[in-house]
């Protein structure tokens, strides 16, 4: 997103290193600092819904709250001064996390009545992505991705089978069991056959007649038939997605690939893997 | 099924092109129109079964309900009309749903009594497969149907094992929990094992003995032994498919796919793969 | 088990092919005749135990249950007569099914306290394995066996791995919720760990107090990582079977194998799979 | 962990070889008799906690209890006495879960008021490992500990992104339905959102508004889409695992296993698979 940078004086280039950077050791006790104050302030945000605990400390954690916005907002006014781009940072999806872990506070200094709002303090969390990013689990996270990318078709026409499933399963429900058995209508009867058919099984709804828990039966057998499915996808997928990993490394001599991550030697001409000679 | 179209007059050329056909922009218009219209519908089936919705907008509803009726009326006369085969196609499985998604609306009009029937109107639903199997989906999803066809003697077996296997628990626990703790017959004890065998776990029944509380440990420690079998079968049929898919090598000579990496020959003409001539 | 026939007659040799062989026009119609008598006792077996079916067709259900008995009667002694090592057969493990598919009647017959045996009559589902076993679906049961028996002792480490975890989880859950909250002592403790770990979930018990939930949780989320390991044992297992099964091809000129079933020609050399020339 | 022996007698080395060993005849009953104690003492604490059985038999478990932390205080001693280097035994793992088996009932006989901690008693079972870890499963034990190990990372960043998506839809929960509908603070909505994502569904809290039953719908799916991605990634890595074992391959020169079957150098030292010079 963010071009060269342009007309940086000494201290935005400093700023910019230390909150932008990751490279040098201020830049990385930012960035410890920052994850502490997220997951605290996530934690009281979190903590804070309990009553019993709000009863009792309330004042408590309304001194942390503030504590904790004023600090998110001077991080994000440094962002804006520091950033070789400022608008383009304030539009980028970080730009608009890190408003959003501020603004509500504000908007319910101003309207006490929007206390729902509060809930998106909890967006704080998202702003973990940001460090992490930085880090080495990124490569990690790609394969996954790239396996779930490479199976997207797989998984909507999946998809699309388990809406018409639950759909008709539902409305055979509805019209089996009815009203009386807690199948009130066919929005609620197909909520009931996810829930089956994920085998999560509340039971608030349950089959009550011989010919309702037979169909059940059958929902469940197909839900765990089903079950297979996506995983099968998604697994076949990942070990061709790991089988190209292993395969970046070559041989300099024969230039054969598909060499495991531990190997010191080319298993094709034994040549060494290490040395460019 | 459709045969070459025999003496169609320009009429019925041009609507059979709009219907049928998925090339031209008016089809493709068509079919947008018809995706619409059947989702609508099916969505105005489903909300109708809501009694408080249906209290209010009564009148709606029906009135909803009789347009798209008159709707998907003038479609099917249009196809039967511009098809050159009329017959095959209200003998085929897409005519026969096509008819399916109007009748029940003509019936509940002539007999009032026949409410129920109303909810067939829900196979409408059915006639999306017909638009979705026009697009790239359809390579998708042969890769999933094939991998379960290569895999339906293997599942078969499965389904058999499980039949036994909550015969003889349901069985079992009938005569350990006996009707006092819910378990009133074998059937439903069947039922009780499926539930459980499949980590469904509605807890509507729930064994209350020691022995059977020890019994049902064992059901559940045997269904989550079972889950891995049809997931690996499923996926290591899925492995061997996608590897199948992904080699886009072709033969040449007979012009077939599907030949494995280490190919030098084609295995269904015996041509070599790697020269030309 | 059975060597070879000695001192048979011609009734006998009849018999014996009708009774025990599958080749002839009579011995199919025989086991499926077999296989028909089976289902419908069984069904019966499991119908006489709803209640209100047994009211109103009680004396039908007795009269059934007699004919299918004498039928299975002269059936077990046609196999000692025809068998030509009838005691080899009486030891056999399909012998002692034979036999406990009809001594439960007469036991029930003798002793009318004893209606609990009765239940041992749908040991007679273990005789349609017999059938079964005769036909094509052996090889398949054969690998789903196979990568059963090869992934076994993985399996023995996994499921000592579950007994450690759910002794000590539900130790633990005694120890927090206590029998105030259902957790009335550790084997009901380490029954609730079990329907948990296995994702059943009944909610007979749960955790009520914060940090038995929280506990909860965790045992959740290690059920989750859990399930993941047999999945992947038996399917690394069965993707090595389907890889050997269909490598079992060998071309008769260049001696490789690894063709895939539906190859007609050898991917190496070019030669015909089916020609010995 | 424990170096050369140093300055042991006869009766030392003797029963170093019976408590320590697992070679000699003497040494093999030894580890069974230390399987029997440890599974004997385990049993009666678990039963010890059923109330039933500890009124009828409250004497004979205090005796049993008695005994076996007197053989285990004997073993410690002997363990102690024997062992080459007493603090390193003493210090390590094993050492500690030795001392850990015996303290609680001697700390409960001083403090009456410390009964809960009894159940440490329950450590025992870890005792166990240590028997095990002499036989042949620790080779399948490391095939399965080596996939998680290698695919740790993935797992990290999946179990990340779990917390992040369960506390997400535990504030949405909390906001929809809220305490009045049993989601009570963001905690109890974070722990239904697990119960929820894993499949276990105890109903003990279950959506209620439509709108809530909407989005737990979509929980579920996810959790559904979810369980694949740890199946897959450690299906994927066993696989890779496995194939890695079956190659019995051995270089001649430096002894390591582990080549792929169509190796033709050691990848470890780079000398040639084939030629024994």
């Amino acid at each position: 997103m963010e071009q060269q940078p342009k007309q940086q004086n000494a201290l935005q280039k400093r700023l910019y290193e230390i909150i932008f950077g990751y490279n040098t050791p201020a830049g990385k006790r930012f960035d410890l600092l920052l994850i502490i104050a997220i997951i605290s302030s996530v934690s009281a945000v979190i903590l804070n819904s309990v009553s019993q605990l709000d009863q009792r400390y309330h004042q408590w954690f309304i001194t942390t709250e503030l504590i904790f916005t004023v600090f998110f907002t001077i991080e994000y006014l440094a962002r804006l001064y520091c950033s070789p781009q400022p608008k383009e940072y304030a539009k980028s999806f970080y730009g608009v996390v890190d408003l959003l872990a501020i603004l509500p506070t504000y908007l319910a200094l101003l309207y006490p009545a929007a206390q729902v709002m509060l809930l998106f303090r909890l967006l704080r969390i998202l702003r973990i992505l940001r460090v992490l990013k930085l880090v080495r689990y990124v490569s990690e996270a790609n394969v996954l991705l790239r396996s779930l990318l490479l199976a997207r078709r797989k998984i909507l026409v999946f998809l699309f089978c388990m809406v018409l499933l639950t759909t008709i399963y539902g409305a055979l429900m509805y019209a089996i069991e009815g009203p009386a058995n807690g199948f009130t209508s066919i929005p609620k009867s197909i909520y009931w056959a996810i829930v089956t058919i994920t085998t999560v099984g509340y039971g608030d709804i349950s089959p009550v007649t011989p010919l309702g828990q037979a169909l059940a039966a059958l929902v469940m057998v197909t839900g765990f038939a089903i079950i297979t499915v996506p995983t099968g996808i998604v697994g076949a997928e990942l070990v061709n997605e790991l089988r190209r990993e292993h395969s970046l490394r070559r041989c300099f001599h024969c230039e054969r690939a598909g060499h495991d991550s531990d190997a010191d030697y080319c298993k094709y001409c034994g040549a060494s893997l290490h040395q460019q000679t």
